[in-house]
């Protein structure tokens, strides 16, 4: 009877306390440096701090003259205050001058400041006028001690944090980066992760449909979720139908990856090969941490340590693979770059429409969130089934429907996980 | 005086005439093929109707048994159904044989539902024995027609659209691509963006600081701008300070860019090249759209189109060159890429913080939104000045305070652009 017994008697554990045991297991990644051009979307291994101010000169915000506050405090169209222009300073050029009484200094938006002045007046307050060959400005408006003049230290001070570790990358952290001259930037190595699918009814994605056969689509699904939060997928292929084989095949394949991914063969199907795997294979090398989940779907999914790396048996149905991978892997990824309690991402929404299924397990299905006159709600996708990968593409988060014996109502409220596959959003 | 009384007369439009005037110049792309394994985050470029059902044939939801519903209508542990098991089938196989009555097949997850046979009962409610050599099972839960099976069509139907053109690529649609064949995908070419930067002022983000630079961070932000909205970057370089240089670097730029950005050089400054390149340079080939825009930060936003081709002049100060991006390239950037409307993406929040700078025009800020207890709360960022930076990392959404002069009180609601850089989600 082929292991049957084995398989039907398998413990299952709680989702979050699969989740825990997982994250025991999180392996350490180093890190390396990648160019600031090639950056984008990779995470910040470490703390970066500031080594110089921002700005690091009294910088101007407009075009206009530097002069000195007192000379122009009370000045008004009906009594003007008169200053000599004696110098003109391009951004990006320093003034040889200083700004004496009587004086002042034309200079451009992000210019610095000449020594001397404490102010500067845009041009749109200012006329200009010529006397004895020399130009000449009349303020007429009131000049405050301060005005239009950035700081030294005023946006960022010297020392202070700038990215914090496991930040992911953006045009706003790249902004930091660039102007804080890291040409360089330290981030945490791309985890590497293999992805091997069992299955003898899988063809390619190229072949023609035959009876009986459909494509291998969790291959490609998996390796797209993996990139997602950042790993390196690597395809291994597919795995034989045979116990033995399907271990080398693993143990091979855990000389390159440092983590493993298998969709199939989990369930209690005669030819599922990983469940034989995960449920009797075990030694100094191999430690089981669970081949249960109290889910649905993907109640099968199971995980095992193998020389301090995790191997993860999803379900090869491609609803279930993909709640298992969110659920269980996505995690683990963003530990591994960084990111403190990863797995505690859920936000509370309103359910616009009911569903009546009740499961004596709590059951994640497939929604999408909508960000509509303030409220957060989310629905229930259509062709929800574990089986089924139509609606894959429009969640754009999970729900978490309680167990019980009812499901839930549309107008409740109910824990969802949002997934950063982008739907009604960009 | 330089063109100072032109650069003065500028005539503002307001936000939504800037945008609807750049819309009606977007670039049609062609598309292109790339392989299935590389086109993540890529966009369809055409509706794709589905050849094939899925499933292609009656599929066995479970492990179990496929048998003649009528045979077992009324079983129960007293009065059990009992069969005779002729076959047995793997997944990706099918049977040459056909389930009669007093028969049953074996059968997997995922198998071809053999003819004659119209429900699937699973291995757990069902008893093996073994007579006369042969083996049987002992059916003792009621089944009813149709029961586990997986019709044609159930999932898709032939026909029917599987993804809409302009879709982005994320797993769910690699997941459909797959398993209907698509080895290669058709997709948008990636619209191509030249970045030019302009001011005395930049050093490289190698360089060591002095005295009144600073770093270039415009370019690489919008770099990764481009890129996390599909375009290419590329780096054209820094703009020299004359504005018929600028011009032959601007028109050769656009022999090989679809687009171009140019950073800075755009307000009233002595040295704001773009500012006279603008408002000046008219001809057969190339049309003003506007230089100047109702609203804070970047009023002198500029946008020409020079043999039909976009360039958007932004300002050079960070924090309003990031917004002016969002607000007038990004919506050209994904309606190149089969987008419809993407400018109308804002949401209603309700702001957590006071905003009291009130200002004659709208003014459009950095936010961090936050989805909290079913409701969408925004906060205005600290450091929010349009020459600031540091802010721009933590930012998820542009918040819009409706020009007058008192801003905007804690708890009210405004519109906000949801932006897809992550920071509390992932």
């Amino acid at each position: 009877m082929r292991n049957r017994s084995q398989r039907f008697a398998r413990k299952a554990v709680k989702v979050d306390h699969a989740q825990n045991m997982i994250m025991r297991h999180v392996l350490k990644l180093g890190c390396e440096f990648t160019s600031i051009e090639s950056c984008l979307h990779r995470r910040i291994s470490k703390p970066l701090f500031a080594k110089e101010c921002m700005p690091h000169f009294r910088r101007s915000g407009l075009d206009g003259y530097a002069v000195l506050s007192e000379e122009a405090l009370f000045a008004t169209p009906q009594n003007p205050t008169c200053l000599r222009v004696i110098d003109e300073v391009p951004a990006g050029y320093t003034s040889s001058k200083q700004v004496l009484p009587g004086t002042a200094i034309r200079i451009m938006t992000g210019s610095a400041v000449p020594d001397g002045a404490d102010a500067v007046i845009m041009f749109e307050q200012t006329e200009e006028y010529q006397e004895e060959g020399e130009i000449s400005i009349r303020i007429k408006h009131k000049v405050s001690h301060g005005q239009n003049i950035a700081k030294v230290g005023d946006e960022i001070t010297s020392g202070q944090l700038l990215i914090g570790s496991g930040s992911r990358i953006g045009p706003g952290q790249i902004a930091v980066l660039a102007s804080m001259g890291y040409e360089e930037v330290p981030v945490f190595r791309r985890p590497v992760v293999g992805v091997l699918t069992t299955g003898s009814e899988l063809i390619s994605v190229g072949d023609p449909l035959q009876p009986g056969r459909i494509r291998n689509s969790n291959t490609y699904m998996l390796a797209a979720q993996i990139e997602q939060y950042g790993g390196l997928a690597i395809r291994v292929g597919t795995a034989p139908d045979d116990r033995d084989e399907v271990a080398r095949t693993i143990y091979n394949a855990l000389e390159t990856c440092d983590m493993l991914i298998v969709s199939g063969g989990v369930s209690v199907g005669d030819y599922d090969v990983m469940a034989d795997f995960f449920t009797t294979m075990s030694g100094n090398d191999m430690k089981l941490l669970f081949n249960k989940i109290a889910m649905r779907p993907g109640s099968p999914t199971s995980a095992t340590v193998i020389n301090s790396k995790l191997v993860f048996g999803l379900s090869g149905n491609p609803g279930a693979c993909f709640v298992g991978f969110e659920l269980f892997v996505r995690p683990v990824l963003l530990a591994m770059q960084g990111i403190e309690s990863p797995d505690k991402q859920h936000i509370q929404a309103i359910i616009t429409n009911d569903y009546d299924k009740g499961c004596p397990h709590d059951r994640y299905i497939r929604g999408q969130m909508t960000l509509s006159n303030e409220q957060v709600k989310v629905s229930v996708l259509e062709k929800n089934n574990s089986s089924m990968l139509i609606s894959i593409q429009d969640a754009n988060c999970i729900i978490m429907i309680p167990a019980g014996s009812k499901g839930i109502a549309a107008g409740q409220q109910v824990a969802v996980i949002p997934l950063p596959y982008e739907t009604t959003m960009y």
